[in-house]
């Protein structure tokens, strides 16, 4: 099975938990609102490709590992979207959690996706042995000190540092990625953080620039957020060009830095392939390692 | 060491991760206001009587299941109280979290606690064989399709069925306390599913009994909310007289469920104190068993 199916499918069978008798049916709509249809799903393919590089031996606890990361990455948006954050009426082209079923079961959403992230990882415990490294590694990504919750939450002080800004709201789930994958498949995992860290500020620094540059409706969202909300961003600091160039090296690194396995060659022809499609199409040329 | 003390420092060293450089400081201030100054700990102090019952033989692990389900209930709080909620000011007599530091940040003060139960099961892996067990018992008691966050969409649905509300929303957590207790200390802890949901089901009764008939000041928090939110609540159903009567029947039922263990007399008188404690005083004569 390809990497995109193995995701939707271990997707769809978690989401499912939701649609049974004795769960309000409106949260389980909510929660499939959430995740489906498919976005980009970088995060739980980069899992799925360092487990590969590792050998993937316990693809029951890979597919668990890719869609808690996943489900992680819903709930964070779900919640983002809301009033108090965002406020966005729209992501992935359709209408935000909160603009479809309000915004109690919006922020409900989002904790059972939460909840379900973990829900996920406990149910593939027929590795008992990894659980408690793939549990470390995922909710030390998400909560505090430096996941993505103290990542959202830099935008509440009135100091922030860009830095640990991004890394904590993009870096840490994708350094988290990378490590669950290799986890997941029995390999040490600490080698992937630099890996999974390189690329979550290159998938930030593409963030920031189709913020900047894509149309609405290449991007499926509003544009220009960032700017209109004073918000930190690479491109107000550094410039479009600059942030182009930024990105090209932080891929170039990750790159670089990818420890020796058997998948390292597939691997790094999906890093390039996954940051070409991250940028706006006429910038896309520019960025090659 | 006493229940408290443990409970207390287990929950002290849990937030505290917060408390570290590179942690928003105004995140982990509002962790802090949510999870201290302690409230009756009813549900670790019954994580911790139950494993007690069992031999409590890994404390560590204990303790970290009882700080896990106290964090998961703080967490409930927080949302709960948010404005698109019960808009809740107060809470144990002192304002809410969204009160005293904005909307944002009690949306991410309830997800980060949600996450910390879970880095604070993960951590406990002295014991790993337990973990996944534990993992289970604790995410589906918050999760879908019937632990706690499925309980509050109940109150987004036309139609609620109020047992299977009352289950989800407050017997839950309480079911999962009585087994992680008894997961923690290498018990079997199906058997504990039925005190604990009984007890939830009681602690429930005497929230509503509480609701309508305490005052503001000996509750520390508005009283007459489920009345004037027209919320279901067994008081409405049944007459405050009924109430107190249908919570003499839980606690006894909770009792008599007890697994034959070591423990189980200091087991029953606890359960019995607690529930005295958990009316208004001038209704606490008539509960006994």
């Amino acid at each position: 099975m390809d990497a995109t199916s193995r995701i939707e499918q271990a997707l769809q069978s978690a989401v499912g938990r939701a649609e049974v008798a004795g769960c309000p049916p409106r949260l389980a709509a909510a929660m499939r609102h959430a995740v489906f249809p498919r976005g980009a799903r970088v995060r739980p393919r980069l899992c799925l490709a360092v487990a590969t590089a590792c050998g993937d031996d316990s693809p029951a606890v890979t597919d668990a590992a890719a869609a808690a990361i996943e489900l992680l990455h819903c709930a964070s948006l779900v919640h983002d979207d809301l009033p108090c954050f965002d406020d966005a009426a729209t992501r992935r082209g359709r209408p935000s959690v909160h603009k479809a079923f309000g915004e109690a079961l919006a922020v409900l959403t989002g904790d059972a996706l939460i909840v379900l992230a973990f829900q996920t990882l406990g149910r593939a415990a027929c590795e008992p042995q990894r659980l408690p490294m793939l549990l470390m590694t995922v909710s030390r990504s998400v909560g505090v000190p430096s996941g993505i919750v103290a990542g959202q939450a830099w935008e509440c002080e009135p100091h922030v540092d860009l830095e640990r800004y991004h890394q904590a709201k993009t870096g840490a789930l994708f350094a988290a990625a990378a490590m669950a994958g290799a986890a997941a498949a029995g390999a040490d995992a600490e080698p992937w953080r630099a890996v999974g860290e390189r690329l979550g500020s290159a998938y930030q620094a593409a963030d920031d620039i189709r913020d900047a540059a894509a149309d609405e409706e290449e991007l499926g969202k509003p544009v220009g957020r960032d700017a209109a909300l004073g918000r930190p961003s690479l491109v107000a600091e550094v410039g479009l060009a600059g942030a182009v160039h930024h990105l090209e090296q932080l891929v170039a690194g990750a790159i670089a830095t990818i420890p020796s396995c058997p998948g390292a060659g597939e691997l790094r022809t999906l890093i390039l392939s996954e940051a070409k499609r991250l940028v706006p199409r006429r910038l896309a040329q520019h960025v090659a390692a």
